[in-house]
């Protein structure tokens, strides 16, 4: 099928030819990548569909949080698409996605599409791919992508980066435990979410949300907050509670952005993010493809005996390469 | 001054020249650059310098160490050099060595040469720099080059692949202690040092070296270690005790492993670690260079408008660059 074709199919709602995009998104073969890049072109640029990341360490309930809230959404008349960036994937062979009893209503549900983590070795591999994937999911129609995270640094970065509203969920803690949460992850979040309010916990939750507030407070002010912070909120994923609002906090925030021109602005840096590190990776994937691959093995081996300097022969690698510009470091 | 010359007055043992030609391999200026990789060129392949890397996290004694066991060695007819690779310098403005009160005597020594780690803004540059000083070192006629970094991670690995042995300090600590050491920091050790083997702590670093030799033998054995581990041993900076000690068992290992091939294979493999490394910095300096750096911008802004998908503005960038190679990922 050409990429023009694809392209038309995926817009006209058929979930098969969504998959097969973004398998060939996913896909590492140059053949590919060329059908890929056609694909992305060929599609209209997308606008209104809303872009949300969620991190959450495991055990804070992301999955039921998402079951939940997908659910909800969908019986709305929204159509959801979840994602996720697991770097992890790849080596544990079981992506944080890949088990979808993880969400087994939500997956049935045919106004919702789940897609497992790409499986590479690298995050960088990974978040471009889930970047892609994200903007097939909206050309076929599906308003609200959620895009998943564990929360194990990086990877956060990676998804507030290809996301509208990024959002940390959370459980209930102790005061002390606060300190755990890295502050950079506080720094990205446009919304701290924290679930398990209900039961026993109820309390613990107001107040560890309470907590999150005022240490949102203490941070720099935002101007993409229409408050100056972002808020703060308790939810219980398992009894519904709380989700509506959630809903309706997004969405206020995503709307005063849009009418400010902070998301039109988030969306273009993003977008030159993503060139610059398409740009980096792909010219450091041409040492491992002919005619460079066996230049460097020729002069690794000089290196090797100690006939060459490393930095000369790195220098002269790149001299033969790319011509007489100036010398590096 | 030429390259070569400064390589003759090097070798001569002028310890300004030595300064001068540091100061020259740490310079970002291309010319610069370019008159570092001549005078590298200039100089001999050296072979019987012993580079010791030394790691340990603030508060085990790296600096009284250094002072104590370089004073033995100096002592001893050696002549030593102290360098550093701390790449946090550049951001707290006070290099671990930039201090030279720290080692008050070793810094007067005629026969030692202490220099701060360069001021760079990252690992990589730090790194590089410091094993091309190095390199400039034991062509001064310097027999033992110590180079310390601090125990956080990364800079840890860098070390070692710039050094033939490579020294863990640590101080005595409880058992359960123990677990905080990064189990990468114990796999790539050579040698495990439990300082402070003196007054009150002396029965408490005995235990803690039992439990390090414990740990060492649970890891994979190594075949470039005479008895299959790394060996782990106590001594006291302040005292002056294990000193001798650890010194012997440092070379006796680095004479072993001489004789078995050993420590050409890690030159040797070191060396294209280098190589790699350079090249891989060099090819994404030249992003921030001319032509390239212009055809980036007017291409971000392209992309920054929505006027052409991120992915393929890369494409176009590489294929503009560097020739009709294959589409890439």
């Amino acid at each position: 099928m050409s990429p023009e074709d694809l392209a038309d199919r995926l817009q006209s709602g058929d979930r098969r030819a969504l998959a097969r995009a973004i398998t060939l998104v996913e896909s590492a073969r140059p053949d590919h990548r060329a059908r890929a890049l056609a694909l992305l072109e060929a599609l209209p640029k997308e606008n209104e569909t809303l872009r949300i990341g969620l991190s959450g360490t495991p055990g804070v309930g992301k999955s039921t949080f998402i079951e939940s809230f997908g659910l909800m959404l969908t019986g709305a008349g929204h159509r959801v698409a979840v994602l996720a960036v697991d770097p992890s994937s790849a080596r544990s062979g079981g992506s944080i996605l890949g088990d979808k009893t993880r969400m087994e209503r939500l997956s049935r549900d045919p106004h919702a599409f789940i897609r497992p983590s790409p499986a590479q070795s690298e995050l960088g591999g990974v978040a471009r791919r889930t970047r892609e994937a994200a903007t097939l999911c909206a050309a076929a129609g599906y308003d609200v992508v959620l895009i998943e995270t564990v929360g194990v640094g990086q990877s956060e970065v990676a998804v507030a980066h290809m996301t509208d509203l990024f959002c940390l969920l959370i459980a209930p803690a102790g005061g002390d435990e606060l300190q755990g949460v890295k502050r950079g992850i506080m720094e990205i979040a446009d919304l701290v979410l924290v679930n398990k309010a209900d039961g026993a916990l109820a309390a613990q939750a107001e107040r560890t949300c309470a907590d999150y507030a005022g240490a949102l407070r203490l941070l720099r002010r935002r101007p993409q907050d229409p408050e100056g912070v972002p808020k703060a909120l308790t939810l219980s994923a398992t009894e519904g509670t709380g989700l509506d609002r959630a809903w309706s906090e997004m969405t206020a925030l995503a709307e005063w952005r849009r009418a400010e021109g902070w998301r039109d602005r988030r969306r273009a840096d993003q977008a030159v993010h993503w060139f610059e590190d398409e740009v980096r990776h792909a010219l450091l994937r041409r040492l491992s493809q002919e005619p460079v691959k066996g230049a460097m093995t020729d002069l690794a081996a000089r290196v090797a005996s100690g006939e060459i300097a490393p930095a000369t022969a790195a220098q002269e690698l790149l001299d033969h390469w790319l011509g007489g510009a100036p010398p590096d470091r």
